[in-house]
C-alpha cells in the first residue's frame, strides 16, 4: 500500500468514481463468499422447503408464492410439455446434435426457433394487457370495446392470438381445466375477463362460433392475471418445454448418427449447370 | 388419385421407399389431430395430476417417478438457483438483452455459457460412472480402488470433480440436505456410494483432509443413481438455472438500458497508433 | 428387392409420394458424391478464379458480379471492422468464451447481439425499400412525398434510421467514400437517391442541419441497390463483423481468465435481506 | 465537482484502485468518439485501401498481410463456400428461420452445428501443431517420427484428421490447388511438410495407398503456416461459409412455409398407449 497521500486531481477523480451510479444494478440474487441470497432469502434454509414452481416464481416476481399460486404456475408449466418432431425448434436441435453432440448448443439451437411464427403465450398476454389498458383509460363499456377491437382487427386482417385448433371446437378443454385452477387460486381478474369479452364478440361473428380460446391463450393470461409480463411469459413458455427438448437431445445424442441431413427424396434442388469459365469472362473479369 | 394401377418399376421403387427404415425415431412424444402422447400417455389426462417436476423425470426416463423421486428431482432442480453476475452466461445474457431486447436470444446466449470453464455436475456424474465401471469390471476392493483412482489423478495433477468449497470446511451443509433426501428416496446407490469412498480417499492426503463434497457435485450423484445419463445431467443442470436467467434478463430488458458495454474504466486498449499508408506500401501493396 | 408386384392401394400411395412437391428445395448449392455446385457452377472451377466477395455475391443474388459489383460488396464488408468493447454482443462472446472457450458457441452468443437496438443496415435498407415503393404506387413528386414522410415521423416521434453520428457534422466522410465506389460500380439508383431526398427534407428542419446520413445507412443503401433483401442486409452486416468477433473470441479464449463476472465494483445488489422462515408460513406454506 | 479535498483513506483506497490492473485488457481495437483504430490503424485510411480478406488477416494476427498472404486466405475463404442441405448447421438454421423469420437466431443456430462430428479444418491444424511440437522437442527423424504417429494411432484405433474423400483417389485436387497457392504465397512450410510426412506413412499400410489429405485438412495445414491458431481456424472457417448459410437461410425466409417440421412418412414414433390414470397410481401418487 502507498503510504504517500494521493496528489489532489487523482483523489478528487477517484472519489468521483466511488459515488458515480454502479454499471450493473440487481435484485434477483446475491452471493457472498459462503452464502447466496435469492430475493433477499437465504439459499440455505430454502433447500427442500419450497418447490421449483414455487421458487420460480419467487425468482421472477420477487417474493414467496401461495401454495396455491405455486400450483398454478405449476400447472401452466406442465401444461404443453412437448410436441414432438412438429416444433421447428426441437428438429433443429437434433440436427444440431448429430453434428455437435453438446447439450447446450442443442438447447441453445432450439430454444432460437421461438419466434414470430410460433405459439407464444407471450402474444396472448401482450395484447391482453394493451385491450385492458385501452378499456381502462377509455370510456366505452367492455361489451362495446370489445366488439370495437374485434372490428378493428378484422378490417386490418389481423389475427385475435390465443384462439383457434384444428380439432376442438367451441371449448378447449385444457385451456378449461388450467382456467378452473386459475380461479380457485384467486389468479383470475379482469384482464383475462376482458380478453374473454373480445373473444366472445369474435365467436359472435357468422362463421366463427366454434373457434377456441386455446390451451397457449389460457396460459398467457394466466400468466398475466398472476403478474407476469409478455417477456417473462415467454421465457416461462420456453422453460415449460425445455425438459422436452432435452429429452430430444438426450435421445438424438444416443442415437449416435452422425450428421443429419435431409432424409432421401425430401429435397429438390435446382439441377441447372453452367458454364463458370465462360460466365466470369462474359461478367467482366480477366482471363488468368 | 390416379386410379391406373403404377407401372411396375416404379412401384417396385416406391414399395421400397415404404420399407425403408425411417429417418428419424423417436419415443418422447407423438402428436395426432387432436393429441398429444407424452411417453405413450395423453397429455389431457396428465394435466393438474402430475406436477412439472414429476413431468421432467417422465419426459428423461420414460416411466412416471414416485413421488418420492420427483420430490428428489425437485430438490435437485432447486439446488442452486441463481449466482447472480457471478455466472458468465447470466452476464452474456444481459448484454445481449440491451442490444436485442428478445428473451429466447439472451437465454440461448446464457445457456451457451455452459462449458469446460463451468462447475457442472455432469462432470461428477461422469466420474462417477466410469469409476463405478472401473469397480466392476476389476478385481480390485474398492477401498484399494479408490486410492489408486486417487494416486493416478495426483499424479497427472487432474483434479477429482465434484470436490472443494472456498468457504466451507469438511461438510457441505446443502450437499448433506440433497443426500439425506436421496437415501431417503431409495435414490442412493453403490455408483454414488463408491464416489465417496473415493472422497474419503482424496482427503486422507495430508493438508486435504477438509475438502467438501459439494453440492453441484452432489447433484451429480444423486441425477446418476436417479438414472440419468451425464447429457441428461447438464440439460438438467440448465433446466435448474434458466428461472434464475430469465429472471436476469427481464430485469435488464426492463432497465431498458441500450447497449450495454465495458463499464468506464475497467478496460485498457492497445494504444499504439500505427502508418496505415507507410505499413501498407512496406507490406507490398501498390498505391492507388 | 421384393421380386412380386406390390399390392394396388400401397402401390397407388407410393406413387402419390413420388409424385408429391418435395418438401425442401433450394437453389443455392446441390451435392454429388464427387462435385459441388454453387448456384449451378462446379466448385472445382471456381478455386482461386472468384475472391470471397464476389463468392458472397453469388451465393446470395444467384450471379457472378462484375468486378466492379464485388469490389463495391468487398468495400461495403470492410466499411466497419470492429466496435472494441463498445459492441454488446463482442462483450458477451468474450463472457461466453471465458466460461465455455469454444469458438462456435462463442461467436453464436456473439451474433445474437444484433437486434433491436442496434445499428443496422437493415433498418436503412427497409425503410428504403418501402419509402421507394410509396413514391412509385403514389403520385406525389419525389420532393413532396419526402418532406411528407419526415413530417409524419416527426409527429409519431419515430426516428430515421441511417442518420446521425456523434461527432461527425453535415457529411460522414465514409459513407461519401462508400458513395462514391458504388456511384462509379453503376450501383446508385432511385432508391438510394429518394432516401437522400428524404435526408435532405430531414436537415431542412431547423437544429437539424448537420444531421449526417452515416455510414452504417450508406450501407444499407448501398446494398439495397446492389439488390440485397433486408434480410441478406443483416447477414452481410453480421459477415463483415464476424472477424472482429473471431479476434476477439482468440484473445479471450488465450488470455485464459476463466469464468469472467462483472468487474469488482461496478455493481449494487439488493441488500435486504429477509427472513424465509417467516415468510414461507405468512405465505400460507404448512411447517415440516 | 466535489471541492473539497478527499479524506486520506477513501483517497487512498480509490488510489488503488487507479493502480489496478484492469479487467479486460484488448489489441485488436480502440474506440473514441470520432475515430475507430483497428489494430491501431485509423479505420478512415483504411476504407477502401484493404480487402476483407487482408482486413481479416489484420484483425487476426495483428499486421497488414502482404498481398500474397491476403490471397491466399482469401483462397482459403473461398474453398468450401457451400454444403448445400448436406450439412446439419445449415438445414438447422433453415428450421429455426421457419418458425423465428430473424436473421440473426438462424445463423447463431446454423453455427451451433460445428463441432465435434463435423469437418472442421481446426482438427487437423491441432493434429499438425502437436506433431511438429514432438518432431521439433525430440530427437527422431521426421521419417521415423511419422511412423511412430501413424502406427500409434492405429492401435488406439484414432484416425488422422483431414485425409480421405468418398470419390477422390491418391489426389484431392482442390486441396492441391490450395498447396500451390501457399508455396507461391511462401506460406508452406515445416509444420505442414512433416503432416504431409505423415500422411505419406499413413499411405505406405497396404489398402490405404489411395487415401488422400483432403481441402479441408488443406485449409488447416495453410492456416496453421500462416499463423493461426486451431481456434481461429474454426473461425475463419465458420466464417467461410457464413454467406452460404445467409443465402439459405434468406431463401427459408422468402419461401415463407412456416414452421418447418420433419416431412410426412420419415418419422417413425413409439406408437405404445399406456394408461395414465393406472400408472400414475401404481407408481404411489395419491388418488385425486
Amino acid at each position: 500500500m502507498n503510504v504517500n497521500p494521493a496528489p489532489a486531481a487523482e483523489a478528487l477523480e477517484a472519489q468521483e468514481q466511488l459515488t458515480a451510479p454502479p454499471y450493473w444494478s440487481t435484485s434477483v440474487s446475491r452471493v457472498t463468499d459462503s452464502k447466496v441470497f435469492i430475493r433477499g432469502y437465504d439459499l440455505e434454509d430454502m433447500i427442500g422447503e419450497l418447490p421449483f414452481s414455487a421458487a420460480t416464481f419467487l425468482l421472477l416476481r420477487g417474493r414467496i408464492p401461495t401454495p396455491a399460486e405455486a400450483d398454478l404456475l405449476d400447472a401452466v408449466l406442465s401444461a404443453v410439455l412437448d410436441y414432438s418432431l412438429q416444433k421447428s425448434g426441437t428438429v433443429a436441435a437434433r440436427y444440431i446434435a448429430s453434428a455437435n453432440p453438446n447439450m447446450p448448443a442443442a438447447l441453445a439451437a432450439g430454444i432460437l426457433g421461438v419466434g414470430k411464427n410460433t405459439m407464444d403465450p407471450c402474444e396472448t398476454a401482450r395484447f391482453c394487457i394493451q385491450a385492458y389498458e385501452r378499456l381502462e383509460s377509455g370510456s366505452l363499456p367492455a361489451e362495446e370495446l370489445a366488439q370495437q377491437i374485434v372490428d378493428e382487427l378484422r378490417s386490418r386482417k389481423q389475427r385475435i392470438p390465443g384462439l383457434g385448433h384444428p380439432v376442438f371446437r367451441y371449448v378447449d378443454p385444457r385451456a378449461q381445466k388450467l382456467k378452473e385452477k386459475a380461479v380457485a387460486a384467486g389468479a383470475w381478474g379482469p384482464r383475462a375477463e376482458f380478453f374473454e369479452q373480445i373473444h366472445r364478440a369474435f365467436t359472435s361473428i357468422p362463421g366463427k362460433e366454434s373457434i377456441v380460446l386455446n390451451d397457449v391463450g389460457m396460459m398467457g393470461l394466466v400468466l398475466v392475471e398472476m403478474g407476469f409480463s409478455p417477456e417473462e411469459t415467454t421465457g416461462l413458455a420456453i422453460l415449460s418445454t425445455l425438459p422436452g427438448v432435452i429429452a430430444h437431445v438426450a435421445e438424438e445424442i444416443k442415437a449416435a448418427r452422425p450428421i443429419r441431413t435431409v432424409p432421401e427424396g425430401t429435397a429438390e434442388y435446382d439441377q441447372t449447370v453452367r458454364n463458370f469459365v465462360n460466365d466470369r469472362k462474359d461478367s467482366g473479369w480477366d482471363a488468368e
